[in-house]
C-alpha cells in the first residue's frame, strides 16, 4: 500500500525488539519529518557503528581499538577485576566513579536449560586471566537472577583452589523503593542479608 | 564513556519521539547485534525513504512520483473525495476495500491557538480542487479531535455555497470496547447520534 521506500523503511524498524507495524510505521513517517542531515547522520551512525566496534581482545569491553581504554589503562588498581555479562554495566559502573579496578565482560551467563555451557559464554577466557594476573579479588557484578546466581556459584568453584577472594554485589531493596511494591524473591534476599546497624 | 561511534548512534536514535538515553542505548546495542546486511539495508531504507518520498502534486499524498497511483487511476469513482490530515488514513482507508473514491491530504488541522490556520494546511488547495472537479459528495475523515470538528466545520462553511454534500465519518463508540473504559466525550457523542434500530 505504501510507497517502496517507505515499506523497506518499515521492515527495517521492525528488527529493533518490541517494534511492531504501528510503531514501525510511526518511526518511518517520523524519519521524513527529519531534515536531510539528520538522516544522513542517523544512516552513517548505524553503519559505523556496526563497521566500528570491536571486542577488546583482553576483557571483551566494546572498544574501537584492539584493546580498551580500560585496560590501556595501567594506573588502574590492579587488585580488582570486575565480572559483568553486558557492557551497559561497565558503563554504569564507571560513571559511579567509585571502581577503579579492571572489568570482564562475559559472553552472556550459563543457562543450563537452554544448553548455554560455561565454554560458550568464555569464561575460560576469565579464568586464564585470573591466573596469569595478580589480582586480588574477582567482584562479580553479573545480573541478580538464576543465570546470574548460577553464573556466581560456577566461578567461585572454579576459583576455590586458588588464593584470591570472590565476593557478588549486595542483593536487597533498592533505595528509595515504595516498600509495598518489592518483590517476594527480593524481600526474601533483604532479610537473608539483613545486617546489624551498630 | 561510550566509544564515539556508539555515542553517535545513541545521540542518532534519540530524534524519534519518545526515545530517552536507555531506550537509545538498547537500540544501539541491538544495532550491533545485527549483520551487517541487515544493518546495510536499515541505512539505506533511511536515506532512501527521505531521498524519494515526496507529496502528490494533485491531493499531497505520499508518493515516489509526481502524482500518486491513486490520483492516477482513473477507474476510481469520481463522485467521492475524501479529506484526511495524514498519509496513514488514507492506507487505513485503503486497506478496508470498500471506498473506490479520491482523497485529500491535508497539511495537519486548524489549531487556532497554536497560529495554524486554513492557509498554513493548504486548505485553498482542497477547496480548488473541489471547484474544479466535478466531486457530489466531500468525506470529511480527519481525527475526531477538536481541531478535527474545527477543520470540519470550517470546511462544510466555506463549500456551503457550493452544490456539494459534506459529510464526517460517525463517531462514537468502538466496536468491542468496554463500556466501562469508554471516556465521557465518545458517550456523549454516541447519545447524540444515536440512531433508531428499526
Amino acid at each position: 500500500m505504501y510507497p517502496k521506500s517507505i515499506n523497506n523503511l518499515i521492515e527495517a524498524f521492525k528488527y529493533f525488539p518490541g517494534i511492531g507495524e504501528k510503531s514501525a510505521e510511526r518511526m518511518a513517517f517520523h524519519v521524513l519529518g527529519l531534515e536531510e542531515v539528520q538522516t544522513n547522520f542517523l544512516a552513517d551512525s548505524i553503519k559505523n557503528a556496526k563497521k566500528n566496534i570491536k571486542h577488546c581482545k583482553i576483557c571483551n569491553h566494546i572498544t574501537e581499538n584492539e584493546v580498551c581504554s580500560i585496560c590501556e589503562d595501567t594506573l588502574r588498581n590492579k587488585d580488582y577485576i570486575c565480572v559483568v555479562d553486558d557492557p551497559k554495566t561497565v558503563i554504569s559502573i564507571e560513571k559511579l566513579g567509585t571502581y577503579h579496578g579492571y572489568y570482564h565482560v562475559l559472553n552472556g551467563l550459563i543457562e543450563t536449560l537452554d544448553g548455554i555451557n560455561p565454554e560458550d559464554i568464555r569464561l575460560d577466557k576469565l579464568i586464564k586471566r585470573i591466573e596469569e594476573g595478580n589480582f586480588k579479588e574477582v567482584i562479580i557484578a553479573v545480573k541478580p537472577c538464576l543465570e546470574g546466581e548460577m553464573t556466581a556459584l560456577y566461578i567461585d568453584n572454579v576459583l576455590s583452589g586458588m588464593n584470591i577472594e570472590v565476593t557478588r554485589l549486595a542483593s536487597g531493596i533498592p533505595m528509595g523503593a515504595d516498600m509495598e511494591y518489592v518483590d517476594a524473591i527480593t524481600l526474601e534476599k533483604a532479610f537473608d542479608n539483613r545486617k546489624k546497624l551498630s
